[in-house]
């Protein structure tokens, strides 16, 4: 049993950008010696979440951000704003409700994801960011 | 320290049925050799997730469900829905922002779920699905 | 590669009270010897749940309290309360939405949060609860 830490960094538009991050989670793996444990993916920060998706047009550029715009509005009144003098409420209570982190079983060397489903990165900041994602890779 | 994996399917209606899956997950537990690690409970595809609730009927029958129509309404407009000409957006709304993967500590070959805390599949779809569970476990 | 459990014990007001659970969790940390890994962070019962946020009075007492009461509102009609003659349909809701459970790497003995990201623990529940966290550590 080993545990083998990777890192990599992406530039978001923020804004409720979707990004697809499945290959670059793929590529962790295959350079790595385990094929049999858990998968954690974990963004840092708090205005960014990670989850699974059909990474589709439709839902990348609509739907779920439509979703989360139900949910906590950009031009909702938020007193996050009121202390830090910013534009992000809405983008704090977003991340904190999908969460920042996704484990995903890790079985011969792949993870067993359906064809359709994607590991996705939804950056909610109001400004383009670049992002650090811990991809922690535990098994044998 | 090992990892042992496992796999079982469950027929779902659909619609957002919540079905408890406690039981299964202990199962795989119970066949298994680790006594002390974690469980992740993951669930193939992307209009289905993983979660926990008291499995009573008022909950299972009602107010989830009631809670996710508020989210994602099954009659709202997803362009996920014009770019396939089906009728699931709402299913792939609902099932990312719950998540397809629950991780749970195991120790002394039991899971400390509360009295009233049962492991729970909801799947989204808008017919019956066949689902495959993955139940990961890791630990000594 | 090891498993250590850690639990503590914490108070709560509940009715969407949010606790910085950060230093607790770290104290696990300290106290044992695997540095690398993952830590599994997991609330018992089913009217709480586990995530991250930017832990200022804004987004605390005010913003994600304000944003559960729109997905799931207090007063809102939940078969949850006509079964059970309570009043906690919506903290259920609430707590099953978020989910009870966050993994995070451990990274050379600490968690690589953002320096505005800490660890939270939401009470939905109705009235005050002590609340049981297992910190599940795995690693080496």
């Amino acid at each position: 049993m080993a545990t083998e830490t990777h890192q990599f960094e992406i530039e978001t538009r923020g804004n409720c950008q979707v990004l697809n991050i499945t290959e670059q989670v793929g590529s962790c793996l295959d350079s790595g010696r385990i094929s049999s444990g858990t998968v954690t993916v974990f963004v840092v920060g708090s205005t960014a979440g990670i989850t699974t998706t059909e990474f589709e047009p439709g839902l990348v550029n609509h739907d779920l951000s439509a979703a989360f715009e139900g949910i906590a509005p950009e031009a909702g009144r938020y007193l996050h704003e009121e202390t830090w003098h910013d534009d992000n409420g809405h983008s704090h209570v977003r991340a904190s409700l999908l969460g920042p982190s996704l484990t995903v079983p890790l079985v011969d060397k792949r993870m067993p994801l359906g064809t359709w489903q994607q590991i996705i990165l939804i950056d909610f900041d109001t400004r383009p960011r670049t992002r650090s994602i811990i991809v922690q890779v535990m098994g044998e």
